[in-house]
């Protein structure tokens, strides 16, 4: 089920500036039993994505009714909204009129194998750019994540690891990333490359309330390789503790189930 | 006027790649009387730039059809060529099957002031990122360039130039750069960013046949300020002489009427 501007179907328009230029931004979310969690939060980052690109974001209640009208007839599964500048002649320059073009569309809740035991990933050769102007936010320009997703194939690999041009560790083509170390968690700088996601902010959040201490700060591969644990979070798989990167093997630890009842309590507030 | 997969109409799906992650190329030239200009190298540059992200570019007989169609109504004007890699569930991760979409629009010529005395230009301050990836192909992820055009609403100012996050001078945020120093070319190198336009290819091509020297180089702002002349090139445009570029002047040369009869030439030809 799709909804564009409202309306059942999926329509968009060629000269819809989303297609044309990828600008616009979109989140991804769960839907349960008709809730689409962590909504607030996620309008937020909408908000804040669309103001970074100079995009009126439309109010939270027109997303709300949106939602409401998918969660009608698909209580759980995933929401993606995807918000860009609208319509326009051909041209980089922003018009002075434009309506931003909303695209709400339901998919079947993943088919999400047991992570309990961790998942294998591997080290994308792909370097993403440094790009300070569009560095956290979720816009639509995301041939990097495509290209870097692009190079395996093999299923028993479940996310790539990335790294930016200057060799510092991004995080997955589709997730932030945690290093535990020391009983200490650390997630890379995002400013210059990658996306801020809703349960990064979630963890960060709890475990500085829980007295953890969070670095964030630029990371290199040999941190992620002496690291006590690592995590891929996003707002459809939740945890990921990572069993394997190439050679290297870990232990499950306890901290996953930690870092799930996390986000757990964030979702149910 | 607009087809989509050669039917007349303006609708592409919101699960289109194109408007999801901005995967796709495009391409804009001219026609003139019927014909679009320079279409076998246009075809060329869009089979390279499909090449590089893996996109199984259409045969140039079927975008020759869509063209068609599309000078059958409008034999004058500017025509925009789109392709992306199709409809496709969510996630990063490229199907094994899917079809290509392409748009192909027709847009009324520009009302071109007259260029012949030159254009003001000014510097913008968005830094393109280095993506050697991506660089030179012109595909959808355009942000850089909305961002780099949303510096300026001064109709006065024609075009921003662009420097890299090194510092170094890729061109303007729609156009190619040449610089005119003692008697040669010289023009950016796009290994790390930038779009390698047609013209910019004519223009360097008939300069070596011509003996010209043109340097591919990478160019400083200094560069660029001592200069004996500026133009900027595309295939809508054709050569705009810098007149002005911030408190910078430039007087007009013989130069941009060659530059212009190497492009006459090359797209009678």
């Amino acid at each position: 089920m799709i909804l564009v501007n409202g309306i059942e179907g999926s329509a968009v328009d060629a000269r819809d500036r989303g297609f044309a230029y990828g600008d616009g931004v979109f989140r991804t979310l769960r839907l349960r039993a008709g809730t689409p969690l962590l909504w607030p939060r996620q309008y937020s980052k909408l908000e804040a994505d669309c103001a970074a690109l100079a995009i009126a974001c439309p109010p939270a209640t027109v997303l709300e009714g949106d939602l409401a009208m998918v969660a009608a007839r698909n209580p759980d599964g995933v929401v993606k909204i995807t918000l860009t500048r609208g319509i326009a002649a051909r041209g980089y320059a922003i018009p002075h009129e434009t309506r931003v073009t909303r695209a709400v569309s339901w998919s079947a809740p993943s088919v999400a194998p047991d992570r309990e035991s961790g998942i294998r990933a591997r080290w994308c050769d792909l370097r993403l750019a440094i790009q300070p102007a569009l560095a956290g936010i979720k816009h639509l320009n995301r041939l990097e994540n495509v290209l870097a997703r692009s190079e395996w194939r093999d299923p028993a690999i479940a996310e790539g690891l990335l790294r930016d041009t200057e060799g510092h560790v991004i995080g997955g083509t589709m997730s932030n990333l945690f290093l535990l170390r020391d009983g200490c968690l650390i997630t890379p700088t995002l400013s210059g490359s990658g996306v801020a996601g809703a349960t990064r902010d979630i963890i960060i959040e709890r475990a500085r309330a829980e007295g953890i201490a969070v670095h964030i700060a630029p990371i290199t591969p040999q941190e992620v390789g002496a690291a006590d644990a690592l995590f891929l979070v996003n707002s459809v798989i939740g945890v990921w503790p990572v069993a394997a990167l190439e050679e290297l093997t870990w232990r499950a630890s306890n901290w996953s189930g930690r870092l799930r009842n996390w986000i757990s309590d964030a979702e149910s507030r």
